[in-house]
Parts: C-alpha cells; structure tokens; sequence
C-alpha cells in the first residue's frame, strides 16, 4: 500500500504517529512561513502542514503544487491550534517530512467544490472530474447502500438472484429495441432486452420460485429530458401468489431500504384505484404528500361518472355548460392572491404543456364573501354551492378548468402539483408512499384504432372481468370499457418508481392477449412461440414487479426525481456520451464483416 | 399465498396440521388401493396420498394426473409407515382432501430427473424444463450463493459497486466489439464493452478508491467449444496499490469465498512466474494438483535458456540432435504400459490439436533395466542420465517430445495433463491456487509483424524494464526480449479464472503504448482521447483484477470448466439461442429506421 491511512480517519487519537498518506491537493494555503494543504479523497480532508523555518526545501516544494495534483505525503499527526470541529479530521494535522508527487494535474476546467462553476456539459466531458465532487461522489456512494439493502432483502426471503441474456430476440412492443448485427449469422441480428419480462416468466416455469435481478435495460425511445437508452431495473418474480402476496413482499423491501439507508420508518403504504387516482388527482401516480383533491363542479355530460354535483351549469355560462367537465381544486389560504398573480397562474395553465383555454376562480374572502371570475353568471349562493362542493373555507382560492374529461383533469392535474409547489406543501422531508392499484388492462390508441397493453402483454385481466376480455376483438370494441388488470404501481411522492401485475400462465388466454393486440397467428408464432410452448408444460401462476432503480434512488437519496446525477456515465439528452463521443462512426471493415454494407 | 408451505419444508414436527403446498406432479404412483404423487417445487418433494376407500371421486381424479402438471393440494401431515430417510421430508405425507389442478403440461420432451434422456439442442430448446431438473437448478442456487459471498467481502473491505455504461465507443482491441446501431444518430454506432476497463481506471482517476462490478461483457469471437458471446466478470479496481497488495486483497476474496460456499479453507495461493510456468508446465496457467514437471533434456540450440541438462544430443540420434528443444515428462508407475497404450499415446500427441511429430519413451523398469523407443542410439548408461533428469524412478515412463522450443513446451504440457487425467491425479475434490506473475507485457506477433499486449494496452511494465519498454518501436525489434509487466492470472486446477495488473497512469506512458502497438497519433486520439485526458488530471497509481465469473462459479461449485452449466439461458457454439430462435432477421422497417438499408 502506497499509504497507511486515509484522509477520513485520523483524529485526536493518532497524535505523535508517523503516517502517510495519499490523495488530492484540494486547496492550498500560502502564508509565508507555513503553507497548508488539505489533502482529499474518497474518505475526507486532511490538512498537511509545512513550515519555511524546519524545513525550507519542501515547503517550496509545496508552494508549487497545483490544485488536483496526486501527492503521497508522510509526517507526524499533531494536535493543530486552530480545530475545525465541522469534519471529523479537524482536530490534528499532519507535519510533513516527505513529500511525493504521485501525478501531476492540468487546472481543472471547472472547481471541484460542493457548488460548482461549470455547466452540464462540460461536466458531462470531463465527467470523471465531476464525481470527484462531494455530491455526486455521495450519490453513487449511496447507490451502493441502496443496492445492498434491496439484495440483503431478496436473500434474507428466499429469492435467488439470476441472470438473464442480453443477446435476446426482437420483439417490439411498446419501445423499440436497440438491435446487434450478427456476425456470424449476416443478415440476423440480437436485441436488447428492454426487460428481462419473459426471462423472468421462464424461470417461474422453472419452478425458480422467486427470483430477482438488478439489471441493464434498453429502449430505443425518442429522448426526453432525464430519460436514459440504458437504464436499472430490479426485477423481481413469485410463484404461486396472488396480487396481495406481491403488494406485501415489495412494501416491505421498499421500508427495508428506507430504514437502512435513511433511517426512516415509513407507515403502511396508503392504496388507490387508477379509478380514484385519475378522478381526484388527474393523474395515475399522485403526489399525496398533500391532499388538493379534484372536486367535480359538474355532472358529467357523458353517463355514469362524475359524483352527481351539479354546480356550475344551467347558469348560462356557456363555456360550462358546454364543458363536458368542470373541475376544481381548492388552493387553501390564497384568497388574497392579487390579479398578478392569478394572470401568471392563467398564463401558466395556457401553455401547450398544459393546454387549458383558460382559467376560472372564486376567491372566498377571508370576510366570508365571494368573488369569482364569473360573477356575471353567477349570484353568491351558487358560488358559495361551489366552493362548498370544492371543499373551499374562508381564505381560500378555487382554481377552475373545464373541457373534454380527460384533458381537463390532467391539467387540473398540473396545476395542483404546481400549486402544491408554489405553497411548499411537497416538503423535501417527507415520503409518502402509494400502490396504484386496479389499471386497466388495455387502452385504446385513437391514432392507431387498435387495444393497446396499459402495462405489457403478459399481464392477466382481473378474474371477473375475463367474459369481458374475452369478447374483445382487435381493432374494435373502442367504446366499450377496458377489463381491469391485476396490475399496481408504486408511487413515491408523485414519482413512480416501479410497477407490475400478476401474469398470465395459460397458453390460451396469452394467444387471446395477442389477438386483441392485433398479432397475426404467424407474428405471434415468430415472436413468442418460446413462451407459449412454455406454458404447455406446466407454468405456475406468478406474479412480479420491476423497480427502476435510478429513479428509485434518486427519491430514496434525496427525495428528488433527476436520474442523471445518480449514474456513474450518463448519457445526454441526445444520447450521447459527449465524454467519449459516442456513437461514432465505425470503419468499413467492422461494417462488411457484419453484413451493413 | 396459493400455499401455506412449500414442499421441501414439512417434518414429522409438523404431523396433525392442515397445510395447502403448490408443486409439479414429479412423479406418481397407482396402486390400486391407493394413489402417491410425489409434489415437487424448488425446495424438495413432499409425498401425497390418496386413497379409494376414503375418497374415491379424489383418488379416481389423481390417477388421471400427468406428469409436470401444476397442482395444489390440501391435506393434513401425517406420519409415513414406509420412512424415506434420504429427504428431509421423508417422513411424512399428505393426506390429500381437497386437489386443485393449477395448470396442465404436455408430456416433456426429456424426463425431469439428475440423469435425463434428452439430447443437448432438446434440451437448450426446451432450457427452462431443463432447468427444472436438480443438478442444473442447483448450480444456479449456487451461483446465487458466490455472487452473494463477492459481494459480502467487497463490501465488508470498502469497495464500491458502480455500474457502468453499456453504451461505449468502438476501440475494437484484442477481441472484436459488437456495436448497436444508433437510431437518433444516424451511421452512428455504439459499442457494446468487452470489459469495462477504462470506466474503471476513470473511477479511479474520480476517486472512489475501491471499485466493484458483477457486470455482463461482451465479444464477438469464432466461438470455440464453450466460449459464450456475452459473460459476466467480476471487475474490480484499487487506487495508491502496488501489485502486492492487489494479489492479497483477492486472494482473500477467494478464500472466503469458497469458505463460505464449500466450507474450504484453502492455504496460501502458490505463486509462480510466467517463466517457470511455460517452462515446467508447457503453459500459462498450470494445473498444479500433481508435479510431473517437464524436464530440459536438451541443452537449448538458442541461448540464455533452459538449464543447461544436456543428455540427449550428440548420440547420432538426428531428430534430437536437430531439436530446438527435447523434453521429458515423468509418469509415475507407468513402466508396464503395453505396446498398445504407448501407441495410443503416440496416435493422442500426433492429432493437429498437439501436433508432436512423434513420441519418445524411456521404461525404466521395475528391475532396474531401462527401455526406450531409441535404443539404436543410446546405451543404458546414456539412458540412465536421461531418466536423472526426468527424476525417473524404477517403474516410471518417460515420454519425450522434441522439435521447436514453444511448440514442444505446449505439447509436453498437454501431454502431462492427459497423462495427470489417466493417472487420477486430477483430484475432483482437491483445488490449488496459484498466482501467476510476471507476464509479459507485449508479445510478437508474426503473422501480422508487430507488437500485441499480452493482458490489455494499460497495463504497466515492470519499473526495472521501463527503458527497453521506451526503446522498443512498432512493427520491429521482434528480437528482443519482450519488457516485463506487473501482470498477473489466477489460475485453480489449470483453469485461469481471473487476470489482472498494475495500470500505466501516466498520459506520455500511455501514448507509448498506443503507438508501439502500432497506432497512429490519429487513431490514438479518435479512440482514446477521453482517457488520454483523464491521466492529464491527477490520475492515482492503480490496478486491479477482472474475474471470469462464470467459469469462477464452475470451478468453485463443482471443480469443472464448463462454463454452460452455470448459465440460464446460454448461447449454443453457433452463437444461437435455440429456444429463442435468435439472432433473427429484423423488419425492413426497423432496419431503415436504423439507416441499415
């Protein structure tokens, strides 16, 4: 070993010992006759001392090292005059007698500190300069735990960890697939797992049991901000369970990784239909950290939905009562929000993100009257029969928007998690997580007039809607209501962080599956024989979950919801490397040899 | 839960309770008065009973039951008359009163038992049956176990696991890279890492000291018997350490691991250089459970080698008289081999595979009396000297290669593996560790006229070699003695199950490198650049160690090397997964998409 201790460790305790030590110049003092370092790594800051009058050679010597230069340093641990009680190193200091540069370094191109100078991009070129910053370097450092928690869980209840190909077959479905030419086979080629879903569903008819992996995936998607072509994922399988045993198992692994890598205890987790999420909260994964429910201002134009409350038509109002809904949600104690303010709120709603024509509200004085922007149609009785509909007291703002159902209630959706901001209700301290539960199985694609899978292929109506499944054809049926699925998610504070369902184990009702997909027999022969030949021979029923690891360690780490601080070499948004330059183009040679040209 | 236990779990402590197990139908046997299936699931095979006196309907419907199907059955445990005391739950059985059929199967192509009757491709076509056979489900629980110990002792010895990209950039080094198209870069490609090396040393140059990975890799070989296109190594790395304590660290990985998987304590690693290894071994990495070391029965025709041992030249024999090299091995006890088996051995040694152009014996007999296959040419005494040399006792067998030095060495050495084979001095139960240092660092390649590295382009010469490693050009100096590296493999029984070295850190070292393997400064800075750069920033002293994990688990879960055994879904020798059927032709679509057309 080049050292004999590292820069985290020695305190107080080792006064009088001759160590050495290893690291990088992260600041350096000059004050004439003592120059100090303070030397980092991985574990901490040491401060190394040298003094003009002992020893006047190497305090020059230290004068003219740079800022990241690689040094190894011995001397004596002392007790220093001036402690820094804020690290746990900053009791003593090291006098050091001999000095080594291990490497030199280039000035950085932007400060190693906390608070950097540099811009993203530049950080993404020289991001092996990046992780030596405190927090990045904390966050893999994080990961790590998180990792460990999740398999000291799957190993202390019986799940076997199990690697799955990455060299599998094309077959599309939802994501495209990043494809591998084949050398050996011109003209074929490999795909990459966009998941191990069949894999993990073959193991099950193994007779695996239960199973996990933490494991690369792949999707061709067209980027968004803070989506990765590669990404996470631990998945996991049961045999022999029904949706409850799933649900239980991985709330469990969710508080263990809570508890030993924050140590938080968190409650039961709270549970919601994709019904009630989408009618209270506009959205399948709500932020309930506060409540801000969605209130029905009118009865539902269409049949059979809504709760009834007629409030705001027949008044004359033509834009409600042609809205075939009226929702609202009730911003408590923002009464007083001035004309500025609602303008920026109008504005906000307007954007295409959003799409909202515009912007109704009633403000409920704190004086107990009314005022709205619709007062023109309205008297106070009928505002106070809102408001009361809206849960709204004195003090607060209703926010209105109206429209077609399910755009409306994506944008009050919205505007909820932005009020919810605005008011400092989504505390960073606090974790509240959801199961989803009750998707739909299918949802129709206007653009493509066909079913498509809500979750994937593999996963099985609810028993009682199986008749209905079953009626289903491809292509048709849009107007009658998607069967339900046995399939949850998993919510963290408005972020979903895993999802999955109990599977089909029946080879006929994995070909019906397909059919109301719009496979052809001989597509669905192509694709998936392997897993329907698979079910003939005994598959136990099973269900599972995948976790998405980089997300769900970015909630558990710092409660915030930015994969690309949590992985070691990221892509950009293009994906790109822009550290390596990749993808690049390949020579001529490589291309023939595998049949591209 | 579908089941109160699972089936490997109930006692004799458990008789009198009503439980529900899940399982597959293993086996089942009628005798008329009576019914027994044997239940199986992943942790053992219960014992159900049915029985026409009592339940007529219920035993007439079990005896219908086929083999592998599904089943769910409630019962009370009761007490057997007939024990099996071979299984844990041998004592017991199900007094089955309610079945459930959970799922059918097709009769299996093969039978599901240790020994089967299927056929390899049936087999990999049908791998998740195969699966759920003992020996093969065994060897992935275990493969389970080692991975769990790696992790456990990095862990417990401050190593981090960082997970790096899948998507690189194309440095085809050594082995070919398979790449992946890029749809939003259009003729652009990924790379796909043969190991992550380069990440590593970036993490290093980033500062998180000790780094891990269990991670899949990837090369795009001829496939040979037992080589897969994608594997999974054990990657790991170690900042401010010299070759000494790299070897240390994962020496005790490996003995904890096999204490904790095999319950081994294994002694101090044997250490070896890379010299002494082709030369008493005839290969780089050893099987060192038995001697029978190749014996220099030549004084070298070329210079500075061997050890001087001249017994077999001069006597008029041309074939060793014109031998760049003669050497021995020493069967023990082999004296009386029949005229047969030494043909047999000269027919073994003359296949292309060995390429011996024959085979030389001395018997030196029970009695003292010695005989060779040269008698012509030598006298006793003169045959006597040769079976000094060879440490010959009476009632060995001297068998003797001759020809160019390399080729002879590789001969001998598979010839005293085979001889170790016949000789049942390869002990199944027996592992010997063995560290093999000193490689070189470079090795010539004739075919192509240059310089290739023998472990990988960043790895360090040896400090005392450095200067002949600065002399040295590209595409000449074949004659000199290749520079010495602080390279190293860990070899047990013969088979090398992980490699490593000390890491060049240096940027100017570095581009030595590149450009003595005969890249242009060009090609050096399109492929390397981001590495080049990172050693400009304060790059540590590092190194560090890769593992095949695959061939790690065989080894140490059954003292084999076959790697397929140990994977769940391998490739065939083609490169094929057959249950899959991929690498397969993708649509036109995609391909375009992808500008391949």
């Amino acid at each position: 070993m080049l050292r004999t201790h590292t820069c985290g460790e020695l305190t107080i305790k080792n006064a009088g010992q001759t160590v050495m030590l290893c690291g990088w110049l992260a600041h350096s003092r000059d004050l004439g006759g003592m120059t100090f370092i303070d030397l980092r790594d991985r574990y901490g800051i040491t401060q190394l001392v040298f003094n003009m009058d002992t020893n006047k050679e190497l305090c020059n010597q230290a004068r003219k090292l740079g800022r990241e230069f690689v040094l190894r340093a011995t001397g004596k641990v002392t007790e220093r005059s001036g402690k820094n009680l804020k690290i746990p190193t900053g009791e003593i200091e090291i006098i050091v007698d001999k000095l080594e540069i291990l490497n030199e370094s280039r000035t950085p191109p932007f400060t190693i500190e906390d608070e950097t100078d540099g811009g993203d991009e530049l950080r993404m070129k020289y991001r092996y300069l990046d992780l030596r910053r405190t927090p990045l370097r904390n966050n893999l450092l994080q990961r790590h735990k998180v990792g460990r928690a999740v398999r000291e869980y799957f190993d202390s209840n019986g799940f076997t960890d199990v690697e799955t190909p990455f060299f599998i077959k094309s077959t599309p479905e939802g994501a495209r697939d990043f494809v591998v030419p084949s050398r050996l086979n011109p003209g074929e080629f490999y795909a990459l797992p966009q998941s191990p879903q069949t894999f993990k569903q073959l193991l099950m008819v193994s007779g695996f049991d239960r199973y996990y992996q933490i494991v690369r995936c792949f999707r061709d998607e067209d980027l968004r901000a803070d989506r990765q072509p590669e990404f996470t994922q631990i998945d996991c399988e049961m045999s022999f369970v029904e949706q409850e045993d799933v649900l239980q198992m991985f709330e469990g692994m969710v508080k263990q990784v809570f508890k030993k890598v924050r140590g938080l205890e968190l409650p039961v987790f709270s549970r919601m239909t994709y019904a009630d999420a989408m009618k209270y909260y506009g959205i399948d994964k709500p932020d309930i950290r506060f409540e801000m429910r969605i209130a029905d201002l009118s009865s539902p134009l269409s049949s059979g939905r809504g709760d009834g409350g007629e409030v705001v038509r027949g008044k004359g109002f033509k834009i409600y009562d042609d809205a075939e809904l009226v929702g609202g949600i009730c911003a408590k104690g923002c009464a007083e929000y001035t004309r500025k303010q609602l303008d920026e709120l109008t504005e906000w709603v307007k954007r295409p993100q959003i799409g909202a024509g515009g912007l109704g509200y009633i403000k409920y004085n704190a004086d107990g009257t009314l005022k709205s922007s619709f007062d023109k149609f309205f008297d106070e009785a009928s505002l106070r029969k809102i408001a009361e509909k809206s849960s709204a007291k004195a003090g607060d703002l209703i926010l209105i928007l109206a429209g077609p159902e399910a755009k409306t209630r994506k944008a009050l959706g919205e505007l909820r998690l932005e009020m919810g901001s605005k008011l400092g209700l989504r505390d960073k301290n606090k974790f509240e997580c959801l199961w989803v539960v009750d998707f739909p199985l299918l949802e129709w694609n206007e653009e493509e007039q066909r079913w498509f899978a809500m979750h994937h292929p593999f996963t099985s109506p609810k028993n009682e809607d199986m008749a209905l499944f079953n009626s289903l054809s491809p292509g048709e049926d849009k107007d009658k209501v998607a069967p339900k699925a046995n399939a949850y998610d998993i919510v963290i504070n408005g972020v979903e962080v895993g999802g999955g369902s109990i599977r089909i184990h029946n080879k006929e009702l994995q070909q019906q599956m397909f059919k109301v997909l719009g496979l052809t027999k001989e597509e669905t022969e192509q694709k998936f024989s392997f897993i329907l030949n698979a079910f003939e021979f005994g598959a136990p029923p099973h269900g599972g979950i995948a976790f998405g690891f980089d997300r769900l360690c970015s909630m558990i780490i710092n409660n915030e919801d930015y994969i690309r601080d949590y992985i070691a070499f990221p892509k950009n948004n293009s994906g790109r490397d822009v550290m390596l330059d990749s993808p690049s183009a390949i020579d001529e040679k490589q291309k023939k040899e595998l049949g591209l040209k």
